[in-house]
């Protein structure tokens, strides 16, 4: 659920694609959550093969639920914005004084004398597709979705997550007694974490050392409260 | 982590703020995974108190996870705003021609003519505040954050998670074999994401009934598929 949403800065920054902030998205999940479980588990039941099941049936549950929760997010925002499309054209056409108002009134909001502002109007409502391609953008800020964004997007944070949530559980994986699963579990996911933390921040143009630690921190807060939660009413 | 960050239309449309916003990233994903998680649980084995503490190891693990990393998003967002602001404005003062160059390519992007394009620039170059304004939303599409947006944010995510996922493991607090309280969980849990899908399609301006549906679907099917793993591998 992160919101890596930045905007490109041509001077100097790198622009996060939307692939790697789905990435971002699912692993970020997909690491701290089972991981999460596994120790709050840990704490409370006898089994490795225990907290094996219950791990994977949350990696299941969590990466299809993301991962559908991608897709019908990314299908929303194209109905969308082929739907609002359409209304511009429409208007456009029936009610052309009406839309070059509010082409003057986002240019208003700019700051810009009432003589540019009637100027760039007029020049715009010469071409009428260029005209709704200004209101698409400019008065409603809706940029053209790719229309295979949806399906992509389901399947980069689905396997994200199914990657991310793996790494935690493999300890229990292979070691029976849960707390000494726990300790290589938790060895393993901060580090992944670090590592993790440490790209993403990289890529959205933050500091990454104070990133790295940041998210560790997450994963680490995450499992110690549910680890102090599940002991408690075991 | 469902995108519903939707511009507003001031014409037909509801805008959805962002506690609707946060409220639905942490319902969506607090209905679906402890549900999903439970139902897997009831797949594999014999006593409701098991899949409890699994649930609520699931719950506490969830909403810190996505409450934090929602907090962490607002935090970026924001010290992100503020050195792009701090640069736009050293760049006013020690560039000014090339900013002005900048602010024509906006211009030149949205098709209007060199006459404009000059014009508008020489008159945003006049006051340097309005100037830098300008840039940070339309040459790099960034809105001035809300200071307080991190940390409300964190708790309504946290919260949503939390209301979220104590409805579908509610039966299994009061029935003691699973299979039958998965029977109640699923009946309330459809129901619940019904009505959840209902109100967050209109408040995205979608269509509310196929939205629930949609909503609904998302659930039963990472359910299914959680219960039908952990049956396999119990």
């Amino acid at each position: 659920m992160t919101n890596i949403n930045h905007s490109p800065h041509t001077e100097q920054h790198l622009r996060s694609s939307d692939v790697i902030s789905d990435v971002v998205i699912g692993m970020s999940d997909g690491l701290t959550v089972p991981f999460a479980l596994a120790a709050g588990l840990s704490g409370a039941v006898a089994s490795s093969s225990l907290i094996v099941t219950a791990g994977i049936a949350e990696i299941v549950a969590g990466s299809i639920a993301m991962g559908l929760g991608g897709y019908l997010a990314g299908r929303t925002e194209a109905d969308h914005y082929d739907s609002e499309r359409r209304r511009e054209m429409t208007e456009v056409e029936t009610v052309p004084e009406r839309e070059k108002e509010e082409v003057r009134e986002v240019f208003a909001d700019m700051g810009l004398s009432f003589t540019l502002q009637m100027a760039i109007a007029d020049e715009l409502a010469k071409d009428k597709t260029k005209w709704v391609d200004f209101m698409m953008q400019y008065e409603l800020g809706l940029d053209k979705p790719d229309p295979n964004r949806a399906t992509k997007s389901a399947l980069t944070i689905g396997l994200s997550y199914v990657v991310g949530g793996l790494l935690p559980l493999s300890p229990y994986f292979i070691l029976a007694r849960p707390h000494d699963a726990l300790l290589y579990s938790c060895g393993l996911t901060l580090i992944c974490l670090f590592i993790f933390g440490y790209f993403k921040s990289k890529v959205t143009g933050q500091p990454p050392i104070s990133g790295a630690l940041k998210v560790m921190l997450i994963g680490a807060l995450a499992a110690a409260a549910a680890f102090g939660v599940a002991r408690l009413i075991q």
